[in-house]
């Protein structure tokens, strides 16, 4: 493999010195750029998008080519499990994701099978090499999965929820089924998240979107627990690097003290709680991801270089620091916005380094 | 006035001593009640529902038939000052209200009246009176409004939203416009809630549905100021008796003790935080409103007495404590369920008060 021209993700992810804070966007291929819309106006749907490796690739480069992010991700979406699974994925228009088959019963669970990343989800780790060829040691590559609980929400509910009536109806009701759910669901994201390794990927992060709206209690039952599980099975190695692992649960900033023991190296934080806060909260175990507001992006460049200064400030002097959003940027975003922010975080950042790196 | 027959609920908020804990529950008087569903057919629109003081204490009262609650809530909606205010409030079935007017601009907001509790929003005063006659002193009545951050996200966003565009767009490209959008809802809602007192409301709830998606730094800003702007200008005294104000951020547990010292007698608080650790950081200032999840009324009688205990373990001994829901009750729930809610809330709490009350 090509050397890393630009290895200061993985170093910050590993507390290791960094020259200035990296920095990359959750959804940074996405709709506020006019590339994307171009590219996924051709592909046809947003599945055919994800499906096909030489599409899918480009629009994972087309940030890179427009601002000087630090790191890549793979363009895909976050429901490829459940979709291998069988289950039947629709995209409509004003509806978001749909399953034709949602999972109700012990019986649905039972019939599940765990998808093989080189059989049904193949596409994806196609996606991965092809990226990785093309982005020639550019910056690193992150491959990534959705959680067991944010993935068994979508599953149960059929779709998208407000509510989170069915989920949690069988949480209550039926934890043994769910249990099963998360379990299967474990093990597909461990075997999924390795095949991305396998085939590239040199970070992985799990998106627990929806692990904030459960107690504390509950939490660590039905969602950390699954997260530890794919933790404890992922390879941590590749090419003779470490492959370090992002933990993310929107919300999920009080619980940060509990994130840091499972092994993951990066927890990942939304703009509800102070870096200065996480920081402590989270010990020296691990580094943190994020914090901004996506919504300051609606500002002007001037406020958002203020606001970038804050999140610095915030998180303070040392290492151990990926500036990103606290969540994906809006489609509706002007790049004007985004290049001054990612400006800003390069410029602003040296101060808070002593590194030769 | 009828003497109080029952007032564990106001005793509770005021950290006295009580027999029971007192139980209620946000959104009591809705949909999953076959009863409710009735009157509203009868009703015609949602809002003309709320604007007919017999139906609007009909259905208030509904649920106080069925189950022994400590408190009865004002049937209306939170959207009541906006939709005085003039911006063409409707209903549409599978969107939620919207605002055919939304406020965008300096002089929009510039040209909002600051609505009279006895002109265009008498129809509530006169809710509050007739129920306030109905229950002839059987519970007491709790008055509520919307926070200004949250009335002034439906203003600015036209309706419901995920993104928070539009508002937060505003707040951080033109503050001061929202600034003055914010006081002017801050004035609104304490005529409107001093109004609801003087017609009869012995306690008062503020909803801050939306104080959770901001940052730290943000929420005290934007929405805590403006609360605070409120109980400083609230009525604390009717008929003789101490009316308390309760404070709900919904997602607000980790400003708890910035809460605690606006000089409200109770907060709300929602299930992602224990109540142990929420009354630590309470400290001894404000008795607590909460918090069990709602969706444990998904499962059965057995599971939610279970529920209740922990919850009731969770708070532990001595006084200022109101059982709820950490949110509104859905729609879809089993009344046998809430039945088997309420009792065990009555049967297991009184080994935690020592009292003679």
């Amino acid at each position: 493999m090509t050397k890393l021209q630009n290895d200061r993700f993985l170093r910050a992810l590993m507390r290791q010195p960094v020259d200035v804070t990296p920095v990359w966007m959750m959804r940074q291929a996405g709709r506020y750029l006019p590339e994307y819309r171009a590219t996924r106006a051709k592909a046809g749907s947003f599945m055919d998008l994800c499906r096909n490796a030489e599409l899918a690739c480009e629009v994972t480069i087309q940030p890179l080519e427009r601002f000087p992010l630090d790191a890549a991700i793979l363009f895909s979406d976050i429901l490829t499990i459940p979709d291998a699974m069988g289950l039947g994925l629709t995209f409509n228009t004003g509806h978001g994701p749909q399953f034709e088959r949602p999972v109700r019963s012990a019986a649905d669970v039972k019939n599940l099978p765990i998808p093989d990343p080189e059989g049904e989800l193949q596409y994806v780790m196609n996606a991965v090499r092809t990226i990785r060829k093309e982005l020639d040691g550019r910056v690193p590559l992150i491959g990534f999965s959705g959680s067991p609980w944010t993935l068994a929400t979508y599953m149960v509910e059929g779709g998208g929820t407000k509510e989170y009536g069915h989920i949690k109806g069988m949480m209550f009701d039926q934890p043994e089924t769910l249990h099963q759910l998360l379990d299967k669901l474990a093990q597909s994201v461990t075997t999924y998240l390795n095949g991305q390794i396998a085939a590239g990927a040199q970070a992985v992060q799990i998106f627990d979107t929806w692990g904030g709206v459960l107690t504390p209690r509950d939490y660590q039952e039905f969602s950390l627990r699954y997260m530890q599980q794919i933790i404890d099975g992922l390879t941590r190695e590749a090419d003779g690097h470490t492959v370090p692992i992002i933990l993310f649960t929107k919300g999920g900033g009080r619980w940060l003290d509990k994130m840091a023991s499972t092994g993951a190296d990066c927890l990942g934080v939304d703009w509800t709680i102070d870096l200065s806060d996480a920081r402590k909260l989270a010990g020296d175990k691990v580094a943190l991801q994020g914090n901004m507001d996506p919504c300051i992006l609606y500002s002007n460049p001037e406020r958002i270089r203020e606001e970038v200064a804050s999140v610095l400030a915030s998180y303070g002097k040392g290492e151990g620091h990926v500036f990103n959003l606290g969540h994906g940027i809006h489609p509706t975003i002007d790049p004007e916005n985004v290049a001054a922010f990612i400006e800003a975080v390069h410029e602003l950042s040296a101060p808070y380094h002593n590194s030769q790196a």
